[in-house]
């Protein structure tokens, strides 16, 4: 049990130590592809070499750690928003579920339309009508109760198309890029016209994005006490849309900071593709192009839902990046043969 | 250069491997006392237990690190608040500096009464006064251009009893605080009636705790292209009070979570105390209470600003911990001997 030990064999101990630490911090990323499920495009080279240069330190765009702030879209964006908006769908499970209760729903639209399965009727309704939908859906509840009523609803609920799981619908390279991001030292954050409280109860478990990095459209709540317990009252009243001009507000009141990335896929996050590209020094901004109509749809300029047509008119002048969705993901959704 | 190595020796060197490894890791929580400027008495070791509890993995008051949030009050919580808010020393040297542009303040409430040195008189013009005071000086500029106005003032202004500069009149032993639940893995936010723009510029300096940890009332932004470059100008209206009962709401809107920490020193702070401690599961609430009239200021039930009645009559039963600054803390401000 015992041997000569020379110079050198404790300077091959002292390396081989080094090694080991060098090889546990770096290898469980050296190891694993970046990006699998995009092609080998320039959209793929674009990201990684922007990525790249922002943690490169002494490079020209490199970006401290507390400002690599990453905003995304999540209709269309993260996760499908065709033939409707996830949140429509659950409007309409709703209205069904909560329609014994509400015997005037028979001849009242856009409810009728909604009971009698006529979907293009609850566009007749108008602006107004869509509005007394959400409130009639979406308020008269503790925000408890509301948590609790979303995640019931997407543990079940099912996409009309594909008859897969609403929470199925994401798409994986989208969260490949969350998780590329998050690797890299960025905060990542949805940023949504859809409403906060629909979309925290599920982000986490989606996306790795936890409630309180989860911006969006708000309803009214209000302080109360029931029997000695504090509650907040989903009330029917719109507090803020985090859509088109909103969005930059929403992110400034919201997260403080300018981000220096962002994704979105429609005219409504072209005032944050600005707002976020406009800002001096670094500045990431794509747009998910919805060019796959086998795997997914087909749908920009003349779409009601997700219309793409002015952010896609200045995407080249302005260098963001055009994802097309067809030529530059291997796969859209994980259940993807 | 040679030596003989026995088993003995190999075992050795693991060993001493393996302590500076625990050394290393171990260390500098242990060999740093917990909270040095709090005195041993109740209060610290009530909060010192109830930190131990939620990192005690098995036992019953453990919390998961996502769901350790904890959210502080400003105001007289971290930062002095006497002989007024250091957000009206603000509007006083903005109405000051402003003047010459606004000839009519010479004859105006309350601009009138601030530019006399008449501090009484400004409450004369009722709360109408104070929000007029307000938009005049939190409003119409772009968010870059606040920020910088606000910036700058910290860097200069001077607490009118003590000289000290404002960033300077932080408590002590609260920024201990921050750090003891930091190094316990909870993420610490500002709940602030005070503006979330005046705050953020300095909340990371002053407590470590980023702009996107900082919730507090708003004011209304509006997005705008000005000469091609996209901005958010403020607008002279409330978007959002977080005080009273609109803590709580405010703590949903932007965390989305329930903490399990709270501190305040005030009734404003009532219904965010109620709040957090009515959830299911671990809950720790404090006051801070001003008893110390050498060292910072004594005030209470019968102070115009930061009153404390309803609070402190319901804390024994309510099980909050209320702090005596006089006999809890060994220090109120670094600067104290």
């Amino acid at each position: 049990m015992t041997r000569k030990l020379h110079a050198t064999d404790t300077i091959l101990v002292s390396l081989a130590a080094a090694l080991i630490l060098f090889l546990v911090g770096v290898l469980p990323l050296a190891a694993q592809e970046v990006l699998p499920s995009w092609n080998d495009t320039a959209a793929k080279s674009r990201i990684t070499a922007f990525v790249k240069a922002t943690v490169t330190e002494g490079g020209e765009g490199y970006v401290a750690p507390q400002d690599r702030i990453a905003v995304f879209d999540n209709d269309g964006t993260l996760w499908c928003e065709q033939p409707y908006y996830i949140q429509l769908g659950f409007m309409l499970d709703r209205v069904k579920t909560l329609a014994p209760q509400h015997p005037e729903w028979k001849t009242k639209e856009p409810f009728k339309s909604i009971l009698d399965g006529d979907l293009k009727g609850i566009a007749k309704g108008g602006e107004m009508g869509i509005v007394e939908l959400g409130m009639a859906t979406h308020a008269g509840m503790t925000t408890d109760q509301f948590n609790t009523i979303v995640s019931d609803w997407f543990a079940a609920a099912k996409h009309p198309k594909t008859g897969k799981l609403y929470t199925e619908m994401t798409y994986l390279p989208m969260r490949e890029l969350l998780d590329y991001l998050r690797a890299n030292g960025f905060a990542t954050y949805i940023v949504s016209g859809g409403g906060v409280e629909f979309m925290r109860p599920v982000t986490e478990k989606l996306y790795g994005i936890p409630p309180q990095q989860v911006v969006g459209s708000t309803i009214a709540t209000q302080y109360a006490i029931v029997g000695d317990v504090p509650v907040l009252k989903r009330m029917p009243k719109v507090d803020f849309v985090d859509d088109g001009p909103g969005k930059p507000v929403g992110i400034h009141k919201f997260i403080g900071r300018k981000p220096i990335f962002v994704a979105g896929n429609s005219d409504g996050d072209y005032e944050m593709l600005r707002w976020t590209t406009a800002a001096k020094g670094p500045g990431f901004a794509m747009i998910v192009h919805h060019t796959d109509g086998d795997r997914e749809y087909a749908y920009d300029r003349q779409s009601s839902v997700g219309k793409l047509d002015k952010a896609l008119d200045e995407a080249e002048r302005r260098n963001w990046l055009v994802v097309d969705m067809k030529n530059d993901w291997k796969k859209v959704f994980a259940f993807d043969q």
